[in-house]
């Protein structure tokens, strides 16, 4: 998918909500458990009750692998199902040598055929690089995350008033264009979020941390929005389970929809739409 | 397989080769397409021939992946096909937030069962530490990586007198202890050794990049082996691709014999056996 499209689909929607779809076998409600494939049965009603509201669906493949190959027949089967006009990330954040990452997004891009891979930086160019040579696909490059240990690394001083995760966007900012580069920026990270959007003004942010992990939808909007949008807000935990019982679809539902109704009054107050 | 085991392994072995099952469907012997699982069955003489060579084998599972779900099964065969006393490197370079990253440790060390996972750095701590509560199992962090693009971010300077690899290794050797962690550290980067070794002297390497990528094993042994050894050196295609005949087998063995009986002559130099 364009990021023409992509910011078409977000005006038609109003909404620049992206459902993660982390579908924990041990939390996903009990009465599927009996079904031939409950993470499928799972993931399908939820993608029934919510499609109308979202812009995109992000599955963490770890959840997919976990339940070894079979879970990847789910994760394949979830990916099939997502109507066509919604964006499919896999959030699996790999990367590796170039020879080797071709063979990933052979995986991703071609196998599954999703629309967007999260990759890992650590490695460097040639390590993204072969994401890039698939049209109309996307790769989002972990910047600066939302989890406690990105302190660790992420912070550190790199040089003249810059910090690892800000020459992370610049560089790899270089490896290819804005319609195909996104980075991951963690919600819970909205103090950085003005001087990372001065860094890559134009690029589109996945940004997880909104909801379980604490990160607030306004504080994000705030210095993150730009006037293509630029955003991907993903909620996985507190849409997806928001109930464990029979009615937890309606719950995803509700959930999902208060947050798009945040969404389109942003997307009004910013004259977006 | 804790440290002491490994380290009898590699003295009864008189080697401390890694083999990288990198076993590309593009690339194996055309005869072996016409059987129900080709990967399989070319792993399964590639270990036949070579088991008693080496100390470990490393699967990469973007060589599985590329192929979907079907492809986890030949990844799973092949892991259960390799005799218990030989360690498995799944070379997967996961790592996300803690809940999610608690998942690839259910897949690689309860599903699949292996030995060690790789695991990239870059989300720091709640990333790695999941991995670490599994017993005789290990997380191997990527250090300094064998590939060109390690020039772009693992040399910054992000201290006084001190790398962003170098932090990394300070800061991950932390998280557990030399029963639990290794460090990917390329062959390539032979320069930088033996700052790394005096940085984690205790600490088992997994040094891929000799033979394609063009690392040297002597280099890389000359700083980098400690009084346990301490090195695990892969080569991958260089063995297992020796030949794209019938002969496979018979010339990948050739190949990991030539590189034992250098490591042979490299332990009884150094006095260790």
């Amino acid at each position: 998918m364009s990021r023409q499209k992509l910011f078409e689909n977000i005006l038609e929607k109003k909404s620049f909500l992206c459902i993660g779809l982390d579908s924990d076998i041990t939390r996903i409600p009990k009465h599927l458990l009996d079904k031939e494939d409950p993470i499928f049965e799972f993931n399908k009603a939820i993608i029934d009750a919510t499609k109308d509201l979202c812009v995109a669906y992000k599955p963490n493949t770890a959840f997919y692998e976990a339940l070894g190959p079979s879970g990847m027949i789910s994760f394949q089967k979830t990916v099939e199902y997502i109507p066509k006009n919604i964006m499919v990330l896999a959030d699996a954040k790999r990367g590796d040598i170039g020879n080797t990452s071709r063979l990933y997004a052979k995986s991703f891009f071609e196998y599954y055929n999703v629309d967007a891979l999260t990759v890992a930086p650590y490695m460097g160019s040639d390590s993204v690089k072969p994401f890039l040579e698939y049209e109309n696909k996307w790769v989002i490059i972990l910047g600066l995350t939302s989890n406690q240990g990105s302190q660790d690394f992420q912070h550190l001083v790199v040089g003249e008033n810059e910090t690892l995760h800000e020459r992370v966007l610049k560089t790899c900012s270089t490896y290819g264009t804005t319609d195909q580069i996104m980075f991951v920026i963690g919600a819970t990270q909205s103090d950085y979020i003005k001087k990372i959007r001065s860094i890559v003004p134009d690029h589109f942010f996945l940004v997880p941390g909104v909801g379980a992990q604490g990160g607030s939808l306004e504080d994000v909007c705030e210095t993150g929005l730009n006037d293509k949008v630029g955003l991907l807000v993903n909620s996985s935990r507190g849409i997806i389970f928001a109930s464990d019982k029979e009615d937890f679809a309606n719950a995803a539902r509700a959930k999902a929809s208060e947050l798009q109704i945040k969404m389109e009054a942003i997307l009004k107050n910013n004259n977006i739409i």
